[in-house]
């Protein structure tokens, strides 16, 4: 019963924090605001830092926030005095959850999401469970429509895939959604989905703590399955508007908060709460704490046992491994280099995960010696995601929030756009997830018009925190790898299909673009990944009438980052610019007529024929630059 | 025993179709052929043309297209001939399907797609169905990678929600992916999750043309739910690689061809059929044209019967309704705006349909005096779909495949990303599908990072055939959708949440870009949106110091088409932009220096906190011109 009053209270807290707000979502907190406060108080172990050895909670129905947020405050993993600052600028305590807030593990909001960032903690958890003896679980809370998102489908498929029985599933079911009631827009059997996704089904009333205690209980005992608990709930609970979705974007007036206190039979302060509620809760984290901290210290004593344990482990925190750019003239594609890279990085690194949507045999990124992971064989580097692109990249998230792993995911360029929303969340959440796209160049497939990248390489370079690398040969591709080792930031890789010539090292590889050819040159042509081999011959046909320096762009992401008197260095003549994509971003160095791109959708056929139909040709181009010149 | 001998001619001329392109996917070819076969020979009714009455096919696992080819040239769709130039460039057989191939229904390859186009087409036909008798089936052929997509997932719950009886997908459940086994990627028990999604379930021997074809007559007996065919096939048969993934990708030499040819003890010849096939398909197709014909005639006799009928059947057809642009000078967000034009269409034209993907509360993209559409109701106009943006999209995209609507969907412009891979299908096949996005601008919402826009504008429109739009008031919104009828190609707008001051009707508001003021100016500022109301203050702040005009700048798709001269004339003095977006297509028109865009993550906080932060607030903006401009 003290638990039921000091749930009744945080929930007035969130309440309240949303009314001095001037907005946010009030309905979900009062129907999942009794499972979150029995997860916090009873179960969830952790001590609101990074620590490797806490459980996991990741809310993918990010918008009901502010119940988390009065429990997290109420627990004091921070002051209460901040819920004040709910959705105001320069808060931390952000409209939807971000990672710099102590007890948030993912930020959320985009729904779905959150499922599949779970997931990939999951999958993490899974396989240090089995090197370092870690142990905690991953707990993910998801209202009816992060169920409805694909990804989250996805992504579910694979934890009943691979076994994660450490992964529960908190599914809030209120039965309503923004629009109106959830049958409007669902009439799914969820628990005959989930049990057909090998789900351990348990189901429960959402309001009643004991209840909700025993249905976690009995999901942390699931052996060789994830767990899904659905907890019925109501929207609004409680309130006028209980049960309707006209309280999903509620923001409850003093006056009806006033009458909901009374109805409770509460007496704590606005924005406040009761002293009774305060001791209950602090005797509650206390006893988390000891049990988190016994966690902490058997895993301790496991991992300083065994010397070579204790140092792989180490390896695997800090990411301390090196690896040799080797000069190459054979001709390869930089989906063979990227192969290459990666296996030899492997060799040393053994926290290397490799995920990939049923495309590795073509993409090539995959460590070649080491078997998929599985339930079986919790050590496989290659992990098998399916058709699933998606939730790959959100999993890879996950994997990356969870930490101790470096990861990195495939598929073809064309399909980024698939995964975009989780593209986007590992800018947002500036996490180092390395997402390798090959098939870059409109001419390198006869496949045909769905499956010729065209916009995507710039709609991926105008992401915030996004850095792409397209590199043109073996050394830009170890270059790439040396950069994201260093920025520990998310990264998208770039590469070919066919075929290119070996280029040797160069001096200011590092710097998003350099010089090739250092001639007293009289136009500079500026080119990234297939196109730079193009260039070069561009450069040679018109040696006589013109002379021409190549620069290799690998990222102009990097290259904005150069001094102005490095970039004044290459800049300093006309710019050309060939490349396979819309070429947007290179406006800023010339003009529109001396820019080689691509902006039509492309067609099938063989690469001579491609790279005539789009402009790629060495002959065609060199005369149009003549052309423009003599103007 | 005939139709296994033609059947298996087919398969052989696919394989040679291959082998002739020098690359393809055979392994499917093989193991759905025989369904493809059965399907074309004895069920779909159609005469190769774009017929509202014909019976659609959706061929989602557009890699297999070399089977359908040479089933669609056998019965003479097109010529025989024609395969020679499967893959090549100039050729129209392409490596997946493209819409302007005879009895190709949707252009397919990206996985997944296809199933929410087909449900899509469903719907569609559901509502011509109830107000028009029209009278046909969807099928959707799939292959196990196909359903691992969330796209699809999405789709088919949506199927299952709405009833769609008429719909039937064909699983080609080969249990092998390009990468390995099913079962390294999947561990889903399918039957039972069709039958939570609400699917009649049917299974069948893939390889059995009789009980193909009786399982295909036992869906279309169906009367409330759609219906899956689980089709146990063998990728590769009867090659020495059959079952395997290595099949998936393969091509098989004329010597396996050969070996195959010889097993099967048929006497085809190269790239071409029997005597005896010829004469069975042609005899089959005059069976499927008499049936098809009948159902023509039937359905003219019903039009024909009623005058009313017939005029709204016309008007469905050709699209030919009015509406009124109005001057306004009321404050209003762009998002009313568009509903009031939206409802304003909606008056005389009772064709619109509006998809939904929950926000349409938010996004205000609804015909208000309509009810949604269910399994009770085809005749309400909004689309519930969940929060399934993908799926939404594609859905889209399948109701202007089957024609007789005009279509637009919505949500907020941050979760554009969710359905990327639709939007560009959509610009693939030019489908006029209009995209509506709200809550533009960076400034509009406290709901925090994952809930602005930054990049997504430019993402949009560097997508191919994609025009976007961006009204700053009532007449723009209006204009754009004069623009979009037009047009009749995909179209995104970005509609703003909060109120911007109304403006009258301009000259030129049709040419992408025009003057809203015309002094003798010392700079033109560009803005779009939300930011035109911006310009119009930095313009006001600036008088006495430096004399502005404002460009109001509804779409740079539209601007770039038009000519030399009329572009000149706006763009003859130093440029300002003010866009809540990267701006990057700008940098055409104008150096960085000069543009106030947006390159960060956005942050919680009011407005005009949140104008400050970005840059977006007029006095400082003015400030800023006026320096760039003295030095």
């Amino acid at each position: 019963m003290l638990d039921k009053m000091v749930s009744r209270e945080l929930k007035i807290l969130a309440l309240e924090t949303i009314n001095n707000a001037g907005s946010g979502h009030s309905g979900s907190v009062l129907s999942c605001g009794d499972i979150l406060y029995t997860l916090y108080t009873r179960h969830l172990l952790s001590n609101g830092t990074k620590s490797m050895n806490r459980d996991r909670f990741v809310l993918s129905n990010g918008h009901a926030c502010a119940g988390l947020y009065s429990i997290l405050a109420g627990l004091q993993y921070f002051d209460i005095e901040e819920l004040k600052l709910f959705r105001k600028y320069n808060g931390r305590l952000t409209g939807h959850p971000e990672i710099d807030v102590p007890g948030i593990d993912a930020a959320t909001g985009p729904l779905g999401q959150g499922v599949a960032n779970a997931v990939g903690m999951a999958i993490a958890e899974s396989i240090m469970s089995q090197r370092f003896n870690l142990n905690h679980h991953t707990y993910c809370m998801v209202g009816d429509g992060c169920l409805q998102e694909g990804v989250a489908m996805e992504a579910l498929s694979i934890a009943g895939l691979y076994k994660l029985n450490k992964f529960i599933l908190l599914y809030d079911k209120n039965d309503v959604t923004l629009d109106g009631k959830l049958s409007d827009s669902s009439s799914d059997n969820m628990v005959r989905k989930f049990i057909a996704m090998n789900f351990n089904v348990i189901e429960c009333n959402g309001h009643n703590i004991r209840m909700i205690d025993e249905a976690i209980a009995r999901a942390k005992q699931s052996k060789d399955k994830p767990s899904v608990i659905i907890f019925h709930t109501i929207i609004g609970k409680d309130t006028d508007i209980a049960g309707s979705n006209k309280s999903h974007g509620k923001v409850y007036s003093a006056q009806e908060i006033d009458k909901l206190r009374k109805y409770y039979k509460i007496n704590s302060p606005v924005m406040g709460l009761s002293e009774q509620a305060k001791e209950r809760l602090l005797s509650l984290r206390a006893k988390i704490t000891q049990k988190f901290e016994e966690r902490v210290q058997n895993f301790n004593n496991f991992i300083k046992n065994d010397e070579k344990i204790e140092k792989l482990y180490l390896k695997f925190i800090n990411n301390d491994f090196k690896f040799k750019i080797r000069s190459n003239k054979k001709d390869m594609s930089t989906r063979e280099a990227n192969n290459i890279v990666l296996n030899d990085i492997a060799k040393t690194q053994e926290n290397l995960l490799v995920l990939s949507a049923d495309l590795s045999s073509s993409t090539k990124v995959k460590i070649n010696d080491s078997n998929n992971y599985s339930a079986k064989n919790r050590l496989g580097k290659n992990i098998a995601v399916g058709i699933r692109e998606h939730a790959m990249g959100a999993i890879a998230n996950g994997i990356a929030l969870h930490g101790g792993f470096v990861v990195t995911c495939s598929t073809f360029l064309t399909f980024s756009n698939y995964m975009m929303p989780a593209i986007r969340m590992a800018g947002i959440m500036n996490l180092p997830v390395l997402f390798a796209f090959s098939h870059s160049s409109v001419y390198e497939t006869p496949d045909g018009v769905t499956h010729i990248p065209v916009e995507q390489l710039d709609q991926l370079r105008i992401i915030p925190n996004m850095t792409v690398v397209r590199p043109c040969c073996l050394n830009e591709c170890a270059a790439a790898y040396e950069t994201f080792f260093k920025r520990k930031r998310p990264m998208c890789l770039s590469l070919s299909r066919g075929d290119l010539p070996g280029y040797p090292i160069y001096e200011n590889m590092d710097k998003g673009a350099y010089l090739m050819t250092n001639n007293k040159a009289e136009i500079n042509i500026m080119a990234s990944g297939s196109e730079v081999s193009i260039a070069m011959q561009v450069k040679d046909i018109l040696k006589g009438k013109l002379i021409a320096n190549v620069i290799s762009v690998p990222s102009l992401e990097i290259f904005d980052e150069q001094t102005k008197a490095y970039k004044n260095k290459i800049l300093n003549k006309p710019i050309f610019v060939i490349e396979s994509s819309t070429c947007v971003k290179y406006l800023k160095y010339t003009t529109e007529d001396k820019i080689f791109n691509v902006c039509d959708f492309g067609v099938s056929g063989d690469e001579i024929n491609l790279k005539k139909h789009f402009g790629y040709d060495a002959n065609i181009i060199a005369e149009k630059i003549l052309k423009i010149i003599k103007k």
